[in-house]
């Protein structure tokens, strides 16, 4: 008899760790998530909140997470200490870095908790938008190794090219998967949350030295919530509220193919003119 | 000869830290910024930026600041920890911890950093709204101690009373300072940043119990935009995207008087109905 094991997701493979002991666990970068300088973002936050979901001591589900990238994360092999710094009845607050060499490259908080069943209402409308299928995949470019891992489908803003003036707003909107496609877990939605490109790209229509320096995340969907919307297209949309003096805020939302508000995320980003 | 010192602010006060080595510092509540249980989270905020701010390595001016509120802050005096996790040419990545009789109450992350002079562009716009002083200040119930520091001035949204009942949506709009007046700095622009009472109070127009659980700043006011300010009140502006399974969002914005965006602000907070 013989079996064949089918290789991983690179998802999954990119926020794989070992366990060292329960608080301390090995990874490593890969290089099918790249950015320009370094992992993406948004694969270094979802191997940050896996650290926490793993501890065997974890409660509950993700509420939030901040994750704060304090220097750059060179090719290879990092740790992540996660320690919980205070369980109560129903939240925990967790304490994670990870590290190279001894020198600390991410910082992170995180809450988790157990969700109750409460009176619920979402203010905000979801864009009226295409359904996925209408809209064409559009490439990124090559070197952008991360974004060749997701499908995504620009209904307004788009990645500048070459051709690309100064933009009205700094507003994407789009429709976006794994790809291949995958279930979505807090993992991925936590990658997702990152996948909105510098938002000065935008606006000014030319890319330049940027990067996010602080990320928050706000988990709206619970377990049921990402096994409702399984592996179809996610729709985010994300705009920036002031730049100056070097540094730019930019808010998103992600929403369910259904309707359904999955996740609501800010984050700090530095820029160069 | 004798000397006359004038009391300082009850803000001042409330913010005082005692130095006991550089990265470890003592204060106490205030009962005049209590909230219905514990602290004014506003006012905690503000002193653990205080703990960084005042710390001999401190780089720069804050960018963002993360604060987790892990629990309850009782009566009486706290340690606040403050470490440079890692200093960059530009930037200055903290961890905060409170704790009273060694027990963790609140965690923060902080970004510091210097600013340099680049393009900018502002793309949300200031509320149109009447002068401050066109608008009625408008008192809080006695039994919220903190708000009696602060003039509120609401154009939209003020805290429910017993005949409220629900609002169709969760936005407050107001002018607001400290009072009495004080010029602004980072400190009070922290605590500002925590004024918008949770808006579950003012959709359902009821109190019930509810608290911050995370707390995120992004600071877009220098050192001079500050001083521009000094005392005269601050335009907020907030509103909830998602009320459900017992935790709601809220964002914010602070707009100088002069129409000059501070900070941006959002939250995660617990509730229950």
């Amino acid at each position: 008899m013989t079996t064949t094991v089918a290789p991983p997701h690179p998802f999954d493979a990119a926020v794989d760790l070992e366990s060292i002991t329960p608080g301390l666990s090995t990874g490593h970068t890969s290089t099918a998530y790249n950015n320009m300088v370094g992992p993406f973002g948004g694969i270094t936050s979802a191997t940050l909140l896996a650290s926490v979901q793993r501890h065997p001591e974890c409660l509950g589900e993700p509420l939030s997470l901040t994750v704060n990238f304090a220097g750059p994360i060179a090719e290879g092999q990092f740790e992540i200490t996660a320690r919980p710094v205070r369980t109560n009845r129903t939240t925990q607050h967790w304490w994670i870095e990870l590290a190279q060499n001894g020198t600390v490259a991410t910082t992170a908080t995180a809450v988790f908790g157990l969700r109750r069943d409460t009176w619920d209402s979402t203010e905000i409308e979801m864009p009226a938008v295409p359904a996925a299928e209408d809209v064409p995949a559009q490439p990124f470019p090559e070197f952008i190794a991360w974004a060749q891992n997701y499908e995504m489908r620009f209904i307004e803003g788009a990645i500048p090219d070459l051709e690309s003036g100064e933009h009205p707003d700094s507003v994407s909107t789009l429709w976006v998967r794994d790809s291949p496609p995958r279930a979505l877990d807090f993992f991925s939605l936590t990658s997702l949350c990152d996948v909105f490109f510098p938002r000065v790209f935008l606006r000014r229509g030319k890319m330049a030295p940027a990067g996010t320096v602080s990320l928050t995340i706000y988990f709206h969907a619970d377990a049921a919530a990402l096994a409702r919307q399984s592996d179809r297209s996610v729709l985010g949309t994300a705009r920036t509220q002031r730049f100056g003096n070097g540094y730019f805020d930019q808010s998103a939302e992600l929403w369910g193919s259904d309707g359904e508000l999955l996740a609501t995320t800010h984050q700090l980003v530095y820029f160069k003119d």
